[in-house]
């Protein structure tokens, strides 16, 4: 059964939608399963001058007619990336996250569906590969992320279709698209990923290298829920948050450097690299150094069979 | 330490050399380390001609140069394939490795090193990702594989060595290499991994794929030895070999998923399809099919509370 036929029809929703095919199949689709009370939320990331206005013009009249409410947001991602020395991905998708952030707090709807697709999933799986994620990690359907103090839901339905069936199905039902709005964002590693690197790969091997990313994401997404239920049946957290040496300390190595590694990461260390994880690992052993610098100026430190934070 | 340091000296051992870089270095750092027992084992594929004998001739005079025995056998890889009906890669693997089985037996050494390296290690398991092995399984330092009757050990003591690395070790000593010796080897897909896919990725990431590939095998080593162990600890195989449901049973779905696969894979069953693994997963459901049919005509049967081949 799919997303759309098991959620809550009644309640409210923010929907992500630029304008292109993947967006655009998303709302219809909502709209089709009898979804009422959607929330559009565009963002202008203003790049390409009057064609971004154009994608503004469709998604507005679209929402019309559906009769969805619709907001726009035009954000200035060239401004953010200089102020936050951000990547133009990093500053794209954190003004879009602050953006549905401010909507959830005005439509008093914290749940944002987002029409990201097996082909963007498969790119996510490799980029986060050859990035070091050394797992091959893919976008969640559910996930929570914290925006500003507020607690957004992000929703991905249709991350088993493939971008071809989602314009297919649009084409079936005479639906209109703006064919280039995804130029939109600024995403060009990913661009790349999908114009460049899977079609040669396909080429080579002769197979779908986004099927088999998509069946590696999941199983590793399998593993990875089965490795957090075994975290959490060794009880390595304490009710403070800390590390819990005793307990951390009984677990295979393969569990203790998730373990490191996903605390660092909750902790809100950015980028954490194979010689920081190993001296993090350290600190579990008595008989070595008590404390590790972190990058940003906090440390962590150990004391009273604890690993903790000292910010 | 590396395997160099810790290996016996003093016993013998077969070791793979094509004459190119990678195994011309293995063969000069078994010497420097003073391994003195050594047979070299050359593979003459035939495919390039005159060349290929400037190959065997190379390796025979390098190998008498160091003091080592040389063995030299010719295959006929193309009347393979079309025998056997097998890929130009599997059928060159195959008739290496059956001349390895000969000489193992010939000299009493079961033990083969062979020159494998990290960006080998990279292309194979990026390749095993893309043909649906999910995981980012790569190659073992040591592994044992029957052939003929004879239990092989593979070793691959240069899995942590870039080729880069070892060119440039080569050259501080001036030792010589056969440039081309590695086109002889059938394997079109890896020589495309290699030479168009690795650089274009690092081109548009801007991180070497190498590296993180390799650091990705490492991690899922790790986790399937973790895994292998709590395979072992619940007791999901009889002693005769067949899976005990009630144990089976009692598992993750992960661990579900991973003991079947290893059960078909270790079974001889060579494609294991997403709709076969999930047939052969619900034979543990004692209210469905009793049997389900494998590629090739052999059964997998449940009877008795155990899961097993019918052949």
């Amino acid at each position: 059964m799919s997303w759309f036929h098991h959620a809550s029809r009644r309640r409210k929703w923010l929907a992500g939608v630029s304008g292109g095919a993947d967006s655009v199949a998303l709302l219809h689709k909502l709209h089709e399963a009898g979804f009422a009370r959607v929330v559009v939320c565009h963002v202008n990331h203003g790049l390409r001058g009057a064609e971004s206005d154009g994608d503004e013009r469709f998604v507005r009249s679209l929402a019309k007619r559906l009769g969805y409410a619709c907001e726009v947001e035009r954000v200035d991602v060239r401004g953010r990336m200089a102020e936050r020395r951000e990547s133009m991905e990093t500053a794209a998708r954190g003004a879009r996250w602050e953006f549905f952030a401010r909507m959830a707090r005005k439509h008093r709807c914290r749940s944002v569906v987002l029409g990201h697709h097996a082909d963007d999933q498969a790119e996510t799986v490799l980029w986060n590969l050859l990035r070091g994620s050394h797992r091959l990690r893919g976008m969640e359907e559910e996930r929570e992320v914290e925006v500003e103090g507020v607690r957004l839901v992000l929703v991905r339905p249709m991350l088993d279709e493939r971008h071809s069936d989602l314009v297919e199905w649009l084409k079936g039902r005479r639906l209109k698209w703006r064919e280039d709005s995804s130029n939109d964002e600024p995403v060009a590693v990913r661009n790349r990923l999908r114009n460049e690197v899977f079609p040669l790969l396909g080429g080579i091997t002769g197979r779908d290298p986004v099927a088999a990313l998509n069946r590696a994401a999941r199983d590793t997404a399998e593993a990875d829920a089965w490795a957090e239920e075994c975290l959490a049946a060794h009880r390595v957290m304490d009710p403070q948050g800390r590390i819990h040496i005793r307990a951390f300390s009984g677990l295979p190595d393969f569990l203790r450097r998730r373990a490191m590694a996903d605390f660092l990461r909750n902790a809100g260390v950015g980028s954490i690299s194979r010689a920081l994880l190993e001296a993090a690992l350290d600190l579990a052993d008595v008989s070595g150094p008590a404390s590790v610098n972190l990058p940003g100026g906090s440390r962590l430190r150990r004391s009273a069979g604890r690993i903790w934070f000292d910010r």
